[in-house]
């Protein structure tokens, strides 16, 4: 007898950016911001580190749902809060999603298609797959931007009646914006669940989430990880339809946002300047650091993001990616063909770009 | 079109113990360990609030890993950490049983079928209704104790090849232990996966934490909510065999444990003396409010846990939860047949134990 289901035993698992273990790297791989929370954020969760710690925390995050909602101009059953926003994606595939009924291998009903349109966050095959539901990626043009609705309806290969649909918006890795006008169109076009996942968008130059409050199908996923530096702590949620929120909360663990995170997501609401102030520091390097990569052969993606893509000069991609690394700058490099000829930059620190530009004018003699 | 899956829409959430929004009430309703965590704890997490909130986590928890395989004498391969046990048991359920297939109504097949002995940690149900798998639960006898596997046999309805079997070990919600040899023995007699769901074990005579290392088909379930007071931080582990754990990070989120928590329970298992003296206090006030309760009326279940399950005198039980809610006593009751007619307690200080007391003489007059 088997033990382990065989959907589970052929999967591939999700491989995250390395987390270096030897210091003195400079770590431009995963995205962080470079910039500490907000001082008043790390005081006060020191402040809570006390006997509460053997209390449950709100199971919903309640205090941070309310002012998340008063942020958005929404209601606290618009938002459910996550153990970071992948666990709200993983979430969003089981919630909306039908596992492919057994001998429907010809065929897939749109109940069990997730959609996206590729290359975009890579965790969503492995989200899809895990569920046992069938993957639908349809390629982006080839600068990264969006397919029309009447290019995707020429195409085919879209289906319209998927009951997922995944938007990395800004578009990851490509770092890529998108404007609210085609994102709306394609909302409108979608006959299932659309999700807009924003991970990046403070970091650019607008945002999608008066969507998530205008559509009975459309849910935008936010994350504190990025912008707001708080990684290390897992919170992100999600803002959408009453009915739909509902139905997540109802396959949410029951006590799944762990309770120091939500004392720090709540001080980040209350200290937005802070941030919005890094943002621009960031958005500032990374024009800068585009600029002075391109001065040096590299082809570099327009970004939204806090990071870029970049086709360097002279040698392949990952050769880059180890010639970084011997000189202690580590980047992100993928296989996936529509971008393995591209380095994925996380923007740090000025310091930090000048590290990557030195390394860079290194390798290039 | 549909948005949400009728599994899903139909589904009936899993309702936790109230977490009280006004203070001053005695909490004895979610097994929450009243003594705080250790001084050395909430300095290291204090100590941890800092810049590094911007980085992600380690997404395997590695260090506590190391540190659990330590302290059980096994291998970080047989260790997977997850946000809570609640986490893992979900992971548990989708990682080892399939979903009901369609048109399988009259018999479903083992390979569907999860299945435990009733009453006990009321969150299985819940969870195999997420994931669309069915539910076999077997009554425990009159008095919670295990049924023996001729027993069993005899009696039909237990299933030994059902992919997946959890005991609650001690019992939930009847404090009740369990000896290592009955357990084996069903371990022994199961074809699928046995979780033996250790979260009160602490408080126990004994645990089975060897059966996990010896048997291919046996994984235990611990938390540091409980006996290590760290509920608000979301930490819980499984130990098992490696092919089942390295099945079960496949399904992981990719980090799927806040780096505070890993920190906080890190520093706990290097200040495991502090604990134990807690746990001798929890057992301690438990035999002392068992005895002083039954000299009330009360019939007391014998709890190898830091809760109660006691049958009050005079009043139906559900009465007595009001009455003692009026009296600003906190603590628990179920819907469920098996155990309506008491009131599951728990073992607070010894102050909150004799404000308890204090209530039960005065709603007795």
């Amino acid at each position: 007898m088997k033990l382990i289901r065989p959907l589970v035993a052929k999967l591939d698992p999700y491989v995250p950016g390395e987390q270096p273990k030897i210091s003195g790297l400079i770590k431009l791989n995963t995205n962080e911001n470079p910039y500490p929370p907000a001082p008043a954020v790390l005081k006060a969760v020191k402040a809570a580190v006390d006997g509460r710690l053997r209390l449950y925390p709100n199971p919903v995050a309640q205090r941070l749902c309310e002012k998340l909602a008063a942020l958005h101009g929404c209601e606290p059953d618009n938002i459910i809060v996550g153990n970071g926003s992948d666990e709200l994606l993983a979430m969003l595939v089981r919630g909306f999603t039908e596992p492919v009924p057994a001998g429907a291998k010809s065929k897939v009903p749109s109940s069990s298609v997730v959609q996206y349109l590729w290359p975009c966050y890579s965790l969503y095959p492995v989200l899809v797959a895990i569920h046992g539901a069938a993957s639908n990626p349809v390629p982006l043009h080839d600068d990264f931007g969006l397919p029309t609705v009447a290019e995707l309806r020429k195409g085919k290969a879209w289906d319209f009646k998927a009951a997922l649909t995944f938007i990395t918006t800004p578009n990851a890795p490509s770092g890529r914006g998108y404007s609210g006008t085609e994102l709306e169109a394609l909302c409108q076009a979608q006959r299932g669940v659309v999700v807009l996942d924003e991970a990046y968008v403070d970091f650019a130059e607008s945002n999608a989430m008066a969507l998530a409050l205008k559509y009975p199908n459309v849910i935008v996923a936010r994350t504190f990880s990025k912008a707001y530096s708080l990684c290390f702590q897992r919170v992100g949620y999600c803002v959408g339809p009453k009915p739909l929120i509902a139905a997540l909360h109802k396959i949410r663990d029951s006590y799944n946002v762990n309770g120091l995170g939500q004392v720090a997501a709540e001080v980040t609401l209350a200290n937005l300047p802070y941030y919005r102030a890094n943002f621009k520091k960031v958005i500032a390097t990374r024009e800068r650091l585009a600029r002075q990569l391109t001065q040096l052969g590299f082809e570099v993606r327009p970004s939204q993001t806090n990071f870029i893509l970049a086709r360097p000069p002279r040698y392949p991609a990952k050769l880059w990616l180890e010639k970084l690394r011997d000189l202690k700058v580590l980047v992100r490099w993928f296989k996936d063909p529509t971008v393995t000829e591209y380095l994925r930059i996380s923007i740090g620190t000025d310091a930090q770009a000048n590290a990557l530009l030195k390394a860079a004018r290194k390798i290039l003699g």
